[in-house]
């Protein structure tokens, strides 16, 4: 089967199934994928204003019900604790494993978060003739901590997470008016130019994912992630948080064009 | 003093003086006013996910800390419990009085809720040549009762209610492209050109607001409207619920150009 080609409910069935087990990069091509922070309700409202004051880090495309494993609006017949290739667990601010289906750990207090992610701007900047250095490379894209503090809600705090994209400076401007078109996928570039002026000591050394090649008369560009969230976690150490494992993200029934309206 | 070229922070302190007691239309040029929903903590997450999950009626500019009548982001120096020319409270989904100050009424529980408004993006439609009747008719909007039904979140449920401008047909596409740049302040119209199709009866007797006229070769255009937590709170019966009342709006430090990005 051609991932690239499959539609998300065929994907969704075969990552259920544990026959997909990869990160989903490139997979269901023109449909959003999204990250996935699962807290026990205790936490849900502190979260839920966590993303409503960080809205470019945490843009919310779908929040479940208590202790729903359903969703209502992006994906229909899904498994929120079955339909992503890799999970993490974090007990206390401490990765504590990483599983390829959470029903055993579900529990009837979780609330899901689906977030936004950045792969569906990608497709756009594609379109529009920008590359992406990371999809040329075969990798995972790279991530860095910041130093640029979040609004802290209730007991979450923390520092943005970014991804990073090198781009030819005659491209930077398109690059910002094509994402800035996308809101509900993290929207236009935070930083362009200069890591060190947001806290990234070596841009050789991603937090997260792989380094990619920045080639002579390339600019870094910075965007939020959706990644963040896991380092808030990690700061602000709720009891138990189900996570998406980077780069393996849920795949939506959402077309990345009509998250532009 | 002219009140449309004076400050946010002037006019919002002749508010809290009791020096200005009228609708705030056309006061502080090119600032943001905001809706005005503020409820106990016990409500507050269903009406936070109420508003995740209905964004063109409820798109939110700042939630507030529980019992703080102070504003972190949209505000310097305001107090919300007096900085509105005219409050309305609702005890289990019933009017039950209006207010130029609520401070008597304050609780240590109570939590803000400050949504976007329509005002912003008039200013926006003025400065494209489009005309708005009811700053030419100087009244209020009207406002009517949909049946469009908004995503239900916990204990809230209900209709839209939508803002309606009517426009030469010319006019209307343009009108679509300058709202539609503005998602924070309820975006693109949700209907153009027929009242019955959305459940709205009678055009000329709006549920709030004033009526205004519509010429020959003109289309009513409906906007979704940050009165629609009014009519979910009448719906859900929440035991205490303090609002603006239509029209009496809080004045915000935000450009309007600003929730552009």
């Amino acid at each position: 089967m051609d991932y690239a080609k499959a539609s998300p409910e065929a994907v969704r069935k075969l990552i259920r199934e544990g026959k997909i087990t990869s990160p989903t990069t490139g997979m269901c091509d023109g449909y959003a994928q999204a990250n996935l922070v699962c807290l026990p309700k205790e936490y849900a409202y502190d979260f839920l204003l966590f993303s409503q004051r960080n809205p470019r880090s945490c843009p919310l495309l779908e929040v479940t019900d208590e202790g729903s494993r359903a969703l209502r609006e992006i994906a229909s017949g899904a498994d929120i604790a079955k339909d992503i290739p890799r999970y993490r667990i974090y007990e206390n601010g401490v990765l504590t494993g990483e599983y390829e289906d959470v029903s055993a750990f579900w529990r009837d207090d979780l609330v899901s978060f689906l977030i936004g992610c950045s792969f569906s701007f990608e497709g756009e900047l594609l379109s529009a003739d920008i590359p992406v250095r990371q999809i040329e490379e075969g990798c995972n894209v790279p991530m860095y901590n910041t130093n640029i503090p979040c609004r802290s809600a209730g007991i979450f705090h923390g520092n943005m997470v970014v991804s990073m994209r090198p781009l030819p400076y005659d491209l930077v401007p398109k690059a910002v008016l094509v994402t800035g078109a996308m809101p509900r996928v993290h929207g236009a570039p935070v930083h362009i130019g200069f890591p060190e002026a947001i806290g990234i000591r070596d841009i050789a050394h991603p937090d997260y994912g792989d380094p990619v090649t920045i080639r002579e008369g390339e600019v870094p560009v910075f965007w939020p992630c959706g990644v963040t969230p896991q380092n808030v976690i990690m700061a602000s150490k709720p009891s138990f948080v189900i996570t998406h494992s980077p780069g393996h993200m849920f795949i939506t029934d959402i077309k990345n064009v009509n998250l532009k309206y």
